[in-house]
């Protein structure tokens, strides 16, 4: 199965990424843009076909490394690959 | 409105960020893993509240900044914020 990972900065916590971004569009003329925040997307193909498995799987993956769960939370979606 | 947007990079560009996650999986024992992509997810919030006008401002957006189309693909969701 093909999972489709979204990691992204907890609210409240200082994304500087972001805001370069934003002041970047800003300079570009998107003088509406605001709340500019950057994560990460990852795509993983686990061997797993059983979708309540992999599920688990991913868990595990996003807590052990993906993910520092003090400053970011993860969401995914699973497809059959 | 609100945009949720994935940068990919396009099938072929290599993907060394990838294969050091996909090593690093490996190595804590995710042996069935593989094919692993990294990308960029940006949320940007825009002024404009008509659905289309919004999606041309973000595709202008991904094609003057947030993406690189010669090696990245771009797609995005719209929800009303």
């Amino acid at each position: 199965m093909k999972a489709r990972i979204t990691i992204t900065l907890k609210p409240g916590v200082l994304d500087p990424q972001g805001k370069a971004i934003e002041g970047a569009l800003h300079a570009l003329g998107f003088g509406g843009v605001e709340g500019v925040r950057q994560g990460k997307f990852i795509e993983v193909e686990v061997a797993e076909s059983d979708p309540a498995r992999a599920r688990e799987e991913i868990e595990r993956m996003c807590k052990q490394l993906l993910a520092n769960t003090i400053i970011e939370n993860y969401a995914y979606e699973l497809e059959a690959a």
